[in-house]
């Protein structure tokens, strides 16, 4: 199976249904947007060996390097579009690992509303990798940033924090020996596949003044926060949600669960008394008030009255 | 050096003009489309070992990296607007080359009047790789694609053909030794630098009936065009243009030059005696007529009055 063959089994068919993907026949793709709307456009790579181990099922790894993208188009609030892939293949891919592949991506198509737009496949020597660049699109002047955290403002996580580190080390089964074995595979299953918050994000639009996925680690990306808002923060680890299996496992300690990357949960920020808000929000997924913006800059994690000192936080790729 | 810092010392610079990029400070960009403007976007990746050889000069990685992707935004006859970049490094990477790196990003941007707008930096385990995805605005309705071309119009090149399959020949250093090493180094510049025709891609909208880039081989991409529009194609091999240093080198066969990669030149059909639009676009880059659409389907390439028989052509990334 050569480029063009795989393009026109496995590829064309995910983009038939998208006008902007010219069949994937031309040079480029060719997008309009509706009036009154902005586009948000945001592009990660996965790597073998640095964001997934390469065991996993194709379909898995499919659906991975488009959820990470989809949880930055859901911190900005915007309604998926479509996406570009650059596909780097290693030399042992097979033809069997390319369909379960596409398969991955074409149920992720339906489950998010999106299509595949372009993009390219190619050899690599080394790590199998895959780029996508995902669009969204967003009504006008109302994008979430970064960078509209208050003093007073409520932080909010969605879902539970930590789960997808902790599978990280069953997955290279290198930690908390010994787990049963359901624990291990319901925490492996939250590292390979993230669950974008995309639904939340749409719904904040007017709501959050501001919000980021955790993709680094909760601490790291509350600073990022608080460093794009000239403000500080002040979280309390007993408030941080901990799933069933977290709680279970004696090893989980902040340092793991507020430094580990991975989680593509959402973080926002609310103005202080948002019940009416708060109440929406949690209707469609969990959330939780696990701190304050305050004054200065930087992150304080409290434990009771004691501040807990996390070394300088957050997964780094690179 | 982390990701954090290079970002921030070497990258975020890139993006300050556009405020599209946000500062890169954000989980996405936010892009604006101009009023009756369309968005082309293309994604290209670049691979050390497959697209280049890995001993080239990091600034001119960088190029080359931007400049296939600014040779299918001029196939779109879009202009450029900006772009996102996903930077796999591999682990001998050191600092002075990203800042080598980032240099050639910067002088390009300058060239073609473009951003970065966004992306992702992270290491791999084997071959560095880039993958880029640009964008270029059209107006509404003037996009080129490769399906208008129609019976009896006439088929052009820009600049010379075969020039770079020759350089990457030298650079492999495995053939037609011995030659002078000043023809060397003009063909090893043409592997290593595209020069994309955007200003003859801008100026083609309205006038070309169909239009592609040569990437994969002259014979291989006009092949495309007739597939997309439904018609053949015979091209003469004593019309096609070739450099005096590719004239030179007793070994570059039809062969060679017609299913080698890496042209980057615009191939477009326009109707015929379209003598004033022949001479207004000659004044941006040289172009040449080197042959007619014709009924059937395929691409026949005649010497005289006969008729070259090609292996199936075009250089495979795959």
């Amino acid at each position: 199976m050569d480029e063009f063959d795989f393009i026109v089994s496995h590829l064309a068919p995910l983009s038939e249904q998208h006008p902007a993907a010219l069949g994937l026949q031309d040079d480029a793709a060719l997008v309009e947007i509706p009036e009154g709307h902005k586009l948000i456009i945001t592009k990660d790579a996965i790597v073998e060996g640095v964001h997934f181990i390469g065991d996993e099922p194709p379909a898995r790894i499919a659906q991975k390097a488009l959820r990470v993208n989809l949880s930055d188009c859901a911190a900005m609030g915007a309604k998926p579009y479509g996406y570009f892939m650059a596909l780097l293949l290693s030399e042992t891919v097979q033809e069997d690992w390319l369909a379960g592949f596409a398969k991955g991506l074409a149920q992720d198509q339906k489950t998010y509303g999106l299509s595949l737009l372009g993009g390219d496949t190619t050899r690599t020597y080394g790590s199998l990798a895959i780029t996508i660049t995902l669009l969204g699109l967003v009504p006008n002047d109302m994008a979430l940033k970064r960078s509209g955290a208050r003093v007073g403002d409520e932080i909010y996580v969605s879902g539970t924090i930590g789960d997808a580190v902790l599978g990280l080390h069953f997955a290279k089964q290198d930690l908390f020996n010994p787990t049963p074995q359901e624990v291990h595979d319901v925490l492996r299953e939250r590292y390979q596949l993230p669950l974008p918050r995309v639904a939340l994000g749409e719904r904040l639009r007017g709501i959050a003044t501001s919000c980021i996925d955790i993709s680094d680690g909760l601490v790291q990306d509350l600073g990022h926060i608080c460093a794009a808002s000239g403000v500080g923060a002040v979280i309390d680890w007993n408030k941080i949600p901990l799933s069933k299996s977290a709680l279970d496992i004696a090893g989980a300690t902040p340092e793991i669960l507020l430094a580990g990357g991975d989680d593509y949960e959402l973080m926002f920020t609310l103005p202080p008394d948002s019940d009416e808000a708060r109440h929406i929000l949690s209707r469609i997924t969990p959330i939780t008030c696990i701190g304050t913006i305050a004054e200065g800059g930087g992150v304080k994690v409290m434990h009771g009255r004691d501040e807990i000192k996390l070394p300088r936080g957050g997964f780094k790729h690179f």
